[in-house]
């Protein structure tokens, strides 16, 4: 792991960019006045793939920094500024014309996110390693955001303890088979309106998690249009169950 | 209004027995030192119209109280301990015969609980004129509890600023009528697996609520069951619309 550049905010949250092999990402970490013991890790994925530079992501990642919490996003195989193979770059031509012709995108949207779900999962997983080795940074650790792909780390990662999930991208078929198996406390949000992102599918999904400690939040309005005051919802949700 | 008794908790929390006419009611105020200015008031209310009395719901008044606010609880006409026509008697006896049969129960809640909302919303209203006249009882309302209750007052009482509204309780054709006029925010808290109380009518229900400032919070588990952090999260909705 290779640090390429640092900053520090206002607030004394440092960020930092880092290389992974082939992987980018960016940590987060709280300011050293709240920071004396090692601090509790969340990776935070941006649905299908977002880059990690996405504004609406790292705004996300500042702020819970702030809570006192390492945060951790990358690029993963696929995703983000990443090289895209043939067949994703095909995929995503057809997304675009079925979307413009109004045709039912399911499939496409399967054989796009399928494939970028299996690929990212075991570069998260050894992100994941490097970071936990690093001063400062313990455990527990807490999953953010795509919900496809914390569903496939919930299952496979057993350090993962606790997730939040944001409801609002596509989950393939293989995801909404193992949901079932998500056995960690999760909190997801849902934005009751969100556009192309059917809301019964959603309440399916958080109807199938195999575990108990599942709490639902809904507001209206669009994929973007989360309250400010879900963001405090979810800090407190990492707080109990991360610190 | 005569108050009737007067006891002081643990917490400096004050709770005193009322009567108002024919209305038996407590009500719970905070301790002097954290209530200098006037504190606003919540209206809180049993699923239909169980007693004021009832443990869980004087848990919740205090618990209330102590975060800050006024809490009233009423028996109102045909509620709690107050006397009940010949017409509502016949409806329990019929709904406790057609529940042991396994038979459909819709019209007889029907004719229970719509009458009980239409009889007991005009001495919530009368009892909130005289709290608000109250030293130390400032507004803004809340309203907080027996949804089908709620929807009524938040339709007909202008003074109600925001509706804390539990699922978990048979709401009546008017009221699921009227669900599209209620204009203030609301949170609404959702057993899952509500024994008797169709999910689906309560997501419906949601989505039928004419504010765009509401907020669904789902938990697993029975009518019972809502999760301790609930209780916190109710107190923050009402501290940002009410304070």
């Amino acid at each position: 792991m290779r640090f390429t550049s640092e900053q520090r905010l206002d607030d004394g949250v440092v960020e930092r960019e880092f290389t992974l092999g082939e992987i980018p990402g960016t940590l987060w970490t709280p300011g050293p006045a709240s920071a004396s013991a090692p601090v509790p890790l969340i990776l935070m994925a941006h649905n299908n793939g977002l880059p990690k530079s996405q504004s609406r992501l790292v705004a996300r990642g500042r702020h819970t920094a702030a809570y006192g919490y390492a945060v951790a996003a990358i690029d993963a195989a696929g995703c983000g500024d990443r090289p895209r193979s043939a067949a994703d770059e095909q995929a995503r031509a057809d997304l675009r014309r079925a979307m413009q012709a109004g045709e039912p995108v399911d499939e496409i949207f399967e054989s796009l996110v399928g494939p970028l779900v299996a690929n990212a999962a075991p570069e998260w997983r050894t992100t994941l390693d490097v970071l936990l080795a690093l001063p400062g940074i313990g455990g527990p650790v807490g999953y953010s955001g795509w919900m496809a792909l914390g569903i496939r780390l919930a299952v496979a990662e057993p350090r993962i303890a606790a997730a939040g999930f944001f409801a609002g991208g596509f989950v393939p078929r293989a995801q909404r088979e193992e949901a079932r198996r998500v056995g960690v406390p999760l909190l997801m949000l849902l934005q009751w309106d969100d556009e192309g992102n059917p809301r019964q599918r959603a309440l399916d999904l958080f109807d199938a998690f195999g575990t108990r400690e599942k709490t639902l939040h809904a507001n209206m309005g669009g994929h973007t249009g989360t309250p400010w005051f879900e963001g405090e919802d979810v800090n407190r949700f990492y707080g109990r169950h991360l610190k």
